[in-house]
């Protein structure tokens, strides 16, 4: 049940698969000192295992209470809590003019995912408040900023998001909750929001909602919803706390897993209407959404990877305690093997540990793309990046989060029966995995995203850009002639072949046949993640064998097992898409017939 | 949450995908009247929607409850389990020399997927029952059966398979409990024995164990293990219940799901030891074992179509209620529309239906084999039925219940957010489905299985034999020249290319390099589940097309979607077979590096 960070494979897909090391070298960073890496790493791993790993299983069994409007969290959290900001991995990446460590996301992101996996039921509430920080540095007022910038960064105080009412969910537009103004410029809210992770806590003494709202004279639909901050408490001229704002648990869910984190339904309104500052400008508040969405989103698929990691490693070490049946050869009076000797299970646990490596490094190439964005001198540096970036945040969120469902599957597979007893914990990882997919957009939603607007913008730009270097990676695995890939160079081939064929036959029809495009998102957001993803280890074995880093048989092996295993599904997928827009389409005679 | 059973998708897989109505039709079946079935099963789909399907969440939440060495079944559970057996339930296969109705196993198979639907852990005890009633019916001596068969066939008394021990699993050889010799021909047991199922309730009066355990004298390993049937109370010679056996269930299991099935911790000995009778000859366990899982296994199958088909029935109710978004080329101001609009959960819809489809006629299919091999009177027809089943027995587990997890998955999906809010009830099928690929043999055992010893058989026969039918129903689907196929023929070809091939290439290295066949095990038995699938479902749709059946768009539609969605994964699966075996087996240098 203990969580050991791999810094090494870490460091090897920061540095060489996602690009980091380059970026760098290229000065698209700075300042930014790189060795200092890995000693963030080592100690965020420490921290993880020490303080928020032990407490993982404690907050699924007791969860959280509500009671009087007030929520309590698990045994040790709150304590776990003061010790998360005191050690200042709250501010890791957050802006230094307001107390923050301004280190690259990338770091960030390495951090997350060793959040998540020691505890993702933790790691989610500074998830969003980091979220909150960047809506509120982007979008808000100096004063606002001036107020609750520096304790958001800090930890001091958590962020909620507040998007979702009953009848809006996936489709935000819908939302009723209504903001009014008041002669002082500030505006009164009332309505519900349902679904609000961390809504309300014992961890701090403040928490600072950012709610989406619509004001009366609002157009309808995403165009008329606007962005408030709304603090639990409201905040004195000297930064005292003063009056409780009216706005307050009213229930809280009983949910598959993450069972520690509270999930809400929040009310305002119940006494004249919660307090709210405007963020950004009126009926602005989807631009300023998405700033956090994006944000929210890549942590999200860390959560995946993270979640991965630990099935990952309690599966491979039940896998070498566990003794059942002998290695083939072995006479049967022989005592019985570990049951890391039979190769059903060894390629369960290469499945398990190459879609982690492969969704990890797609995380960390989104991070990096972000950070080069907002870092890079040159402004066409820049501008490709953002395209990179949004162009891999679906792919980071949907696939990552897939792949953290499927190996956590698998990791309550390695148990057997012990597996789907609870004291193991594998079933844990398995139950917190499956809201991944689902929040923060949907993983269709994801897919949707990635074929509608990304791939759609520029005619495709930021995808070709992606292939190309993928071309190139394939390109140095054949040329290397090093017959440990075995067949990794032309599976990586034919997988990237299809998913050229695949996009460009999804950007002829995304204007002229929405629904056939549409009816391809998800095999076609899995091809690109399998294609992307085996790339991205392939040049993670190429930097390995280089020299540079070492262990290049571990890494080589890696690749092509996820070669031969994973991406090889591409041309599978490839006529999924191409072949599948009818039957797709026209479903309504089997489901309704 | 209602269940409603398909029987129309029912009939179809039954008397044309799983060739039913012509194993009747040559006579195989004897004098078993066809016209039965439908009202069989329209009979039992009542009972499944009146009694027991409204009793799944109760039984969720409330779970089961040990005191005082008692275990307490939830509220409502003694009631229906009554109404079970004076519904005459329990006794639809049952043997008629001991009061059974004899049905085919065919139609228990889908009375089977009946109760699993409506509820899957209340349907484990009678499954297990039946397994019981297996074993006793071939190994008993007549005295035992007089004594116990008729409770077990009615119902009046349930039955246990006790064979898992901490250390013994999978590996059953390992197991220590002891019998000894009683002067009186009798047999004391004493150990523990793990996961027992229904090791203790309160539905019944007593309760007839099957026990595996180890005589002194017994040689090492699964050589030495012989069967025992030791009742919770001894049977005095009127039939009346006389002492209580010293057989006590000492804990329960906390689950992931199937929280209304107790799963017991049963010790053996406390007391001076269990008294128990020999079923078989001694040492001869493990036979008696096979015949008792084999119907378990195909049982297990059935439990995860009929969990898939829960979980799509309730994921296709709520696509037609839950309004998010519009159609595309709806105009915004228009409302809202309900989410089946949507070609991704049109898409998702598809996927659930097609593979419940497919893995429920596979089951069926092997249902039917085993009745031809017990009902045939020409004893080759009866010999290759019995192949057949063999061959289908580890695909109709593993495939089905791979499928029963990804059904209820994507159930979950489509939900949204309110899918991980227990209150839905989508949650509990994706809890219960995840022990169905672990118990009677996790799925990698079923691949081995089928590698090892099916596919291994006589060179290979059944598996030919099976093809070769395979390859007549795509000749008729590409014969038929019917546009609405689209591409099916083509994908199904292909698919029986690959799984040919990658037979042959296993065939060839079962004996010469078995760790090459074994690391392939589990995606060949994919494939083959994929191709079977595929073609079962071209020849329901040949049979709907053909007049005698009716709604032939639907199922062309439903086969096309599984030929362009699933069945086309068949190379990919064959690449990872017959590539990936280097790498597997070459995992140490990855996992343990």
């Amino acid at each position: 049940m203990t969580y050991q960070a791999p810094i090494k494979d870490m460091l090897l897909a920061l540095n060489h698969g996602a690009g980091l090391k380059a970026a760098v070298e290229a000065g698209h960073y700075g300042d930014f000192d790189a060795d200092l890496t890995a000693a963030v790493l080592e100690e965020a791993g420490k921290f993880a295992s020490d303080v928020l790993a032990p407490l993982n299983r404690v907050g699924d069994q007791n969860g959280i209470k509500l009671q009087d409007g007030k929520v309590t969290t698990a045994p040790g959290w709150p304590d776990a809590y003061k010790r998360w900001t005191e050690g200042g991995w709250n501010a890791v990446s957050g802006p230094e003019s307001f107390g923050g460590q301004g280190l690259p996301l990338a770091i960030n992101a390495a951090c997350t995912e060793i959040w998540s996996a020691s505890n993702v039921a933790f790691g989610l509430c500074p998830l969003l408040t980091l979220s909150a920080i960047e809506a509120l540095d982007a979008h808000g007022s100096d004063e606002l900023k001036k107020i609750y910038l520096g304790k958001l960064v800090s930890g001091e105080w958590t962020g909620t998001m507040q998007l979702t009412e009953p009848q809006a969910g996936s489709d935000v537009g819908a939302l009723r909750t209504r903001a009014e103004r008041a002669p002082d410029g500030t505006y009164r809210l009332k309505g519900a929001k349902i679904f609000i992770t961390y809504g309300d806590h014992d961890m701090t003494d403040n928490i600072v909602h950012f709610v989406l709202a619509r004001l009366p004279d609002a157009p309808a639909g995403t165009k008329g919803i606007s962005l408030f901050l709304v603090p639990k408490f409201l905040v004195n001229a000297d930064g005292s706390l003063g009056a409780r704002n009216d706005i307050y648990p009213s229930g809280v869910e009983h949910k598959l897993g993450m069972h520690a984190s509270p999930t809400c339904t929040m009310t305002m309104g119940d006494h004249g209407g919660a307090i709210g500052y405007l963020i950004g400008e009126e009926n602005q508040g989807m631009r300023c959404m998405f700033t956090m969405m994006n944000q929210a989103r890549l942590g999200v698929g860390l959560e995946g990877v993270g979640i991965a990691d630990r099935a990952y490693q309690q599966a491979l070490g039940y896998a070498q305690e566990r003794r059942q049946g002998r290695a083939v050869g072995k006479s049967a009076d022989s005592g019985s093997d570990p049951i890391i000797v039979h190769p059903d299970i060894k390629r369960t646990l290469m499945q398990m540990r190459s879609l982690t490596a492969a969704a990890r490094t797609i995380c960390y190439a989104t991070a990096v793309a972000l950070d080069v964005a907002a870092r890079a001198t040159d402004a066409k540096v820049r501008s490709e990046a953002a395209a990179r970036g949004a162009l891999l945040t679906p792919i980071a969120k949907a696939f990552s989060t897939d792949v953290g469902n499927e190996v956590a599957y698998l990791g309550v597979q390695v148990h057997g029966g012990m597996g789907f007893i609870e004291e193991t914990g594998a079933a844990q990882h398995y139950r917190d995995a499956r809201i991944t997919p689902i929040y923060e957009g949907t993983n269709g939603i994801q897919a949707i995203d990635l074929v509608t607007r990304k791939l759609a913008a520029n005619g495709g730009a930021a995808v070709w850009a992606l292939l190309d270097e993928l071309g190139e990676t394939i390109k140095q695995v054949e040329g290397s002639n090093d017959p440990a890939f075995g067949g990794t160079g032309q599976k990586l081939h034919d997988a990237l072949a299809s998913l050229t064929r695949t996009s460009r036959w999804l950007l002829e029809r995304v204007t002229s046949a929405p629904n056939d495009a549409l009816a391809g998102a998800t095999p076609y957001l899995r091809l690109f993640g399998a294609t992307v993803g085996g790339c991205y280890l392939a040049s993670e074995a190429l930097a390995a064998r280089s020299g540079s880093f070492g262990e290049p048989q571990r890494y080589v092996a890696l690749a092509r097992f996820f070669a031969e295993n994973i991406a090889v599904q591409a041309p599978s997928l490839e006529k999924s898409v191409t072949d599948g827009a009818e039957m797709v389409n026209g479903a309504d005679a089997v489901l309704l017939g």
